[in-house]
């Protein structure tokens, strides 16, 4: 395993080229985190009557951040950085910053801006549009404008540029997303896990014993437990595992997303269901396992890609860990359960701890991405990747979407769709322009199972300490291998740097066989 | 009385000039709102840990507020278009607009950034300062940073210009709070005030029956109830008098204040005492004057003088209105004190209407201004005028302050201050740089009683009616004749409009008199 360097480790003084580059960045991220505040407090605290001026408040820091990092002096100064840092280490914090630095500000300016500004008034649209669809439960009246999307896209990944000899149009999608990741990458990955999930959803169907069977007086997710108390609880269990509030809030919305402006004032979200705490819990373990990312990120290099997250499958990483890792363990669930009791006053003590732990583990196969358990999820992501791959490259003619979603659906989870709403046009994503997205889904809970792997060597007892409440070792473990390694690596390097081994199924693979093969007396 | 142009009227197309200076206004205006949002975060809502980063946030978009009011562009289009709209009415919104910008751009432009800064970072180590020398109760502390802040003071109003025929020193440092208020004017209405204000407290002080000896269990204002309760009558009072919570909130803060970025999404705070409901409900019915304000502002004009409130004791007025005139009122109470016992459910059953009137009502001198009472509340403010009104022109030694300061108290008030702490080191406003300021509080207590008999007079059954809930008609009133006014006219030329008579003490007094004299057996 290489070594790793500690971030903050004094260093001499920049090229000035460097310290320039790296100024205009800041203000640049200064304005986006301003705009990051807006956006959260639009979703937790604005009053309904605030929405058409705050448009006008975020669409005015959205033209001064595109004019801060598409300033031709940053470019200039990024030739000369290049140039003043080429003979430093790849991993050097100065080398780090330019050369993503050069990623983001090729990004910004390679796109003309006729096409960005069509690419947002065609999604607005196509949203509406969508959405209307979705009521109506009808793909035809949201085609055409999946048409544009996809057309404008193709249009976008070719001003980015792609690898016309070994790889795909889609490749210059997906790395606005997940930079350097490629449909072949991903392909490598995903089919292997599909055959195995595909082999373990069979043995599951199967099984003769089913977790849900066992609990006597209903299940504990169809429970009615008081939701001010949930809400209490999850911020009990959030700042355990380690978010610090001090540095980061915790409010409700009703769709949770973790946003902020700085590692020291992170605003997570989340949202509690009445009948079921498990949805209200996971959720903000989830979202508190963003939030810890964010709040362990290097505060010396907030505001420039060694402060920042590497891509949306790692950050995804760190929140599917801690939801699935961490919150579907028994482990978890032997500290936690006393503890819920205690907030619940006795709401919940019909159930033991296995009988909770099962509760979170459920395996059914169903129609909706966003309330799939761990097993089934990552059928419904590669099922998008795949068509939308598609589509980019005009293998599928969007006519044929809906037939060959159901295909799909009949063929990785054994369900026949009922119709649209409950198929093709479930999701938000391609309607609001985002093609390319899908993927990091999976690859987070990838990498959260083979990031969770290597704590397990590294700490020895991990698992044990859950059971007492202790989950610093971990967080500890990943801020140093991860959140405070900023952009140093692309996601696939980070990863072989951190775990020994190129991204591979087979972590969450023993994952999930390890956790379910028993419970379904397998 | 001058008829009233409507605001929103339709009207013809504006010049060019005066449009691309409204344009321009409203973009620095926009940059302004949206640091308005994150100043109420911070004072609400951010994590501790997010100080430091928010003023990095804060210090970006004053200066790029700062470099869209001073751009020379600006300074072009207004000339442009004063000449375009010279032959209009005084009051047409685009000479109304234009008058104004031309005020705001001369205030921006006519001081050097050098006097800017130096202002910023002197009041910056002078607030520390003054905290440490309050706390230790020491003027002498305090006073080389005192004598720094008015002499930059001066130096600022010399850049500004004053009329040194007529006028003072002290005028030019006003007009950045209150628009045309200059000294001789303040003087003029303050002097009766006092005069009569005095005779009044005298009486009081004299009189052999006092509110508060009537209540036999203890008195209203020292009455433990229940926080939360607090929070939730004070939300339904604030509604019910016309805050409408679909365009702003109420949160808690230290310091309540009503900040927000638009009409349709104002935040006003407050705070609320365990023992006394009454500060709390004050505190929040004066925000509400304010926040109904700038709800009240026309949608049409929100980020151009049209669509600003006029003056910082116009705003005042509006707060002192609801927070006096109306939450102070027998009538009032005779509406609220049932609403109160049905939130509270018996815990101030004890006392009468009658009762809670009064202990609105108590008329008790003493040190601190910002716990004064109604009665002795001006004298605060009119002993501060005199000693910064002196500061400025140098008739008065800063050494003396302490002295002077004590010499008024006890000329004023009758009381003998004990200390800095309690006397001259109480307020932060000039510690804070702020010369001008203070006199703004007490013309907003004059114009809201001037207000407020306008009112009644156009009004029938006014008060009758807040009896019975009904606060609409007055609310809709102030709305007509002051809110949607935007700054068409000067403070003290819309009194003139409004009430058809200057400002005078009359009606305050006439209010005091009328509500104190009986309730005091006088």
């Amino acid at each position: 395993m290489t070594t790793l360097h500690a971030p903050s480790a004094a260093q001499n003084a920049s090229h000035p080229s460097v310290e320039a580059a790296v100024a205009m960045a800041r203000e640049a991220h200064l304005v986006g985190s301003t705009a990051s505040i807006l956006g959260w407090d639009q979703e937790t605290m604005m009053p309904a009557g605030g929405i058409e001026f705050r448009a006008r408040q975020l669409a005015q820091l959205a033209k001064m951040a595109h004019a801060l990092s598409t300033d031709p002096r940053l470019g200039d100064a990024l030739a000369q950085a290049e140039h003043a840092t080429a003979s430093l280490p790849a991993t050097h914090p100065d080398r780090v910053n330019v050369r993503e630095l050069r990623r983001d500000y090729d990004k910004a300016t390679k796109l003309p801006a006729a096409l960005v500004e069509e690419l947002a008034s065609v999604a607005s649209i196509a949203q509406h549009e969508w959405a209307e669809a979705r009521k109506a439960s009808d793909f035809k009246r949201f085609r055409p404008w999946l048409e544009r999307i996809v057309a404008l896209n193709r249009q976008k990944a070719d001003c980015f540029g792609w690898d016309r000899t070994h790889g795909e149009r889609w490749d210059a999608l997906a790395d606005s997303y997940e930079p350097g990741c490629t449909a072949k990458q991903v392909e490598a990955v995903f089919h292997p896990l599909r055959t195995r999930l595909q082999a373990l959803l069979d043995r599951l169907r199967g099984a003769a014993s089913h977790p849900g069977a066992r609990v006597p007086d209903g299940r504990f997710n169809d429970h009615p437990m008081d939701l001010a108390t949930q809400e209490r609880f999850a911020r009990f269990v959030a700042g355990t595992i380690g978010f610090d509030f001090e540095r980061g809030r915790l409010d409700r919305s009703t769709h949770p997303f973790c946003g902020g402006s700085h590692c020291n004032d992170v605003r997570m979200t989340s949202r509690y269901s009445e009948r079921c705490l498990l949805d209200g819990l996971g959720s903000t373990m989830h979202e508190t396992g963003h939030g810890m990312y964010e709040q362990g990120l290097d505060p010396h290099w907030i505001g420039t890609p060694m402060g920042e997250a590497v891509s949306l499958s790692i950050h995804e990483s760190q929140s599917r860990l801690w939801e699935n890792q961490v919150g579907r363990s028994r482990a978890f669930w032997t500290w936690a359960k006393p503890k819920m009791d205690a907030h619940f006053g006795g709401a919940a003590d019909m159930f033991s701890v296995e009988q909770v732990y099962e509760a979170c583990n459920v395996v059914e196969p169903g129609f909706i991405r966003v309330d799939a358990d761990e097993g089934t999820y990552n059928m419904h992501v590669m099922i998008r990747f795949e068509l939308e791959r598609a589509m980019i490259s005009r293998d599928m003619d969007l006519a044929d979407l809906p037939a060959e979603w159901n295909r799909l659906y009949k063929d990785y989870l054994g369900l026949t769709v009922p119709d649209d709403r409950r198929g093709c046009l479930q999701d938000v994503h391609w309607s609001g322009g985002m093609i390319g997205y899908f993927p990091t889904y999976t690859l987070g809970t990838l990498y959260a199972a083979q990031l969770f792997e290597a704590a397990r060597k590294a700490i020895p007892g991990m698992e044990e300490g859950f059971a007492r409440g202790e989950f610093t070792p971990l967080r500890t473990w990943l801020n140093e291998h991860v959140h405070r390694q900023g952009r140093r690596h692309l996601s696939a390097d980070l990863c072989k740097v951190v775990t020994g081994a190129p991204l591979s199924a087979d972590p969450l693979m023993r994952h999930l066989e390890a956790k379910l093969l028993p419970m379904y007396g397998l």
